[in-house]
């Protein structure tokens, strides 16, 4: 298969645009990158004569299955169970696929629900395992949550498209140093918040490695810029819910500067309304090509899953993404990664693609296993989860 | 005709959402509210069963042919002619229309040209008479504004959906006294930007008033607020131009608590890079039901339309916007007017009407005098601003 567009953006290397140039792909993965006039014949082409081609959008932070909870504020009273996390999530990803995400890092008990959602709607998922010290209707305690945690990741590791890691949540030194251990042995990347003067406790932890993503640090300190650089550390930025929160821009380009990888996420739809990683693109007020990297590689890199997917070359899964560039919201095209990032919305992403296999095209959905972009309004008016609001 | 709709939003009165209701047009006026059991036989109808149907949005304070320098930062640097405003104007029209403005306050060199724009795109226009003291391609100096502000007026003042109003910028105590006097004595609307320190000399000017507007209020201190209130003044708050430059929020509550009337604006799009009244209004952080009046009632009250514009009743305008709830990004409907204020996009925008002409409809343009709808792309790649750039 050939996809043709008239700008390929690469992401790596960076700042690369290329011109009339097509993404050669078989069985799923990318074999090269070539202009329009030396592409081979006989393949099947998609032409996109207006569009960007991008790797696809990875969402690094976030709670899918909280949409049942959108526009019903902060609190998550009601108590899940796995068949609302299945719906939840599925919801969740009719949303993102939309919005050109392929891949997200998720965060909900019952993982195995989560992540049948995601088979189903086809798209990659570096599932969160919860631990969590407070029993909820999924699991008792720390231990409980790292027993049914790992059984999940046992039961599902060779699924495709399919990773996992840590997500611990307000739990005690003891819990976060087990978490640390664990992820040691397993290889698995552990993803939690910085909150103010949490740098210490994480690092006695031995949680800070090249394997940690810290959400939710907006107020991190000079200091501490440099100590997360030195442990290779990953920021997933949310600033939607930052925002929201009253919290102010983390320092970005110090970060960056200091050779923090920076990936953007969307948190849960509960607070922040969207799963609309284009818009927190725009929020985070990065250089154009910083921005997209953020919201590709960055990624990518934070979910350990950077040799599979963020970026377009030989070896790569085909996971892709077009947008229009024709319409008058992007007009002019003085450049066309600044328009994009700066001003493309989810109207404008028509084609996706997840290791190859087509998932919108023209914005349609091309997955007769994924109901849900089609008729939502079915599927989610009676929730579980809306009775127990 | 009768449109139906799922939910019918009027806004006056507040807080009112009417299920299964349609409009009734006559004439491009609105007859009157009815459930849909209750409608009148014989009508062309148009059912729009998931559909919330609002007034068009209003956006209060932009600078529309400033479109043409979008994604080239905020240095306004070449000249722009009558034919790029024109040119300008009409791409700006073209994404506010599928954005739902039906309304929009503009502020730029050569109105004429903006007005033909704007008739061509069937748009509601409030144009604003620039008034600068420093050499422009357009005038020489302050009088030379004014004398040809009201030259175009006296021409295009009978033109449909076409209002007035003045926008000096940086200009002398003397000039603005005499912006004052002359919009006082032609009963038109002034907009000003707030900037910290400059209320005692918009007083001194007696600037303020019912018919005044202001923007860039951010750092409005509370003093300010009673004063502003007491003279019946609007504020024209523009969240993403405001953010952007790095600017908190001003106290809306206290302002809108005060008597203040509240409008939304999406600035220009050479700084803001998006004509998105849906995006500013969910920036603007106010209750959903207060977002919508102020980026609809609020900005005709501001543009001193009201009686016009910027409700659904009896005798007003048929300025509509329908947005469809069925996507997956709007699920699920706890609640309507919440899940739109906080999650809608302009892809969600289906049907848009002026004066009860159909200008969009399922996405589709229906105005055979404004192609860039259709071909933006043919008309925008040879801008004579982007030679200049």
């Amino acid at each position: 298969m050939l996809i043709r567009a008239r700008w390929v953006v690469p992401v790596e290397p960076a700042g690369v645009v290329l011109e009339r140039h097509g993404v050669l792909v078989r069985n799923g993965v990318i074999q090269g990158i070539v202009p329009w006039n030396e592409a081979p014949a006989g393949e099947d082409e998609v032409a996109l004569e207006d569009h960007v081609l991008l790797p696809g959008l990875v969402n690094a932070h976030t709670h899918a299955a909280s949409v049942l909870r959108r526009g019903l504020g902060d609190d998550l009273a009601a108590a899940p169970d796995a068949r609302a996390v299945r719906e939840g999530t599925l919801l969740a990803c009719a949303e993102m696929l939309r919005g050109g995400i392929t891949c997200y890092a998720d965060a909900f008990d019952f993982p195995e629900a989560s992540l049948e959602a995601a088979a189903a709607a086809g798209m990659r998922c570096s599932q969160g395992l919860l631990v969590k010290e407070t029993p909820s209707g999924y699991a008792a305690d720390a231990a409980d949550y790292l027993r049914k945690g790992l059984e999940a990741r046992d039961r599902m590791r060779d699924a495709p498209r399919t990773s996992f890691g840590f997500v611990p949540h307000d739990v005690s030194d003891a819990t976060l140093r087990q978490v640390a251990t664990l992820a040691a042995e397993l290889d698995l990347p552990v993803r939690a918040a910085l909150k103010p003067g949490e740098l210490q406790r994480l690092l006695r932890a031995q949680v800070l490695g090249p394997g940690a993503t810290l959400a939710y640090a907006s107020e991190v300190a000079a200091p501490e810029v440099a100590v997360l650089a030195r442990h290779g550390c990953s920021l997933a930025y949310c600033p939607s819910a930052e925002l929201r929160q009253g919290k102010g821009r983390p320092p970005l380009e110090a970060l960056v500067g200091a050779g923090v990888n920076l990936a953007l996420g969307t948190g849960g739809a509960a607070t922040n309304h969207r799963l609309d990683l284009l818009h927190e693109m725009r929020l985070a007020g990065l250089a154009p090509h910083d921005a997209l990297r953020a919201a590709t590689l960055g990624g990518a890199q934070a979910l350990g899953i950077e040799r599979i997917t963020g970026s377009l070359g030989p070896g790569k899964a085909a996971d892709l993404v077009a947008i229009d560039m024709s319409g008058p919201e992007l007009a002019p095209r003085h450049d066309a990664v600044t328009q994009l990032v700066n001003s493309a919305d989810r109207q404008h992403v028509t084609h996706v693609w997840v290791g190859g296999q087509a998932l919108l095209s023209e914005r349609r959905p091309q997955n007769a296993l994924f109901p849900p972009l089609e008729t939502p309004r079915n599927l989610w008016q009676n929730s579980q989860l809306r009775a127990g609001s």
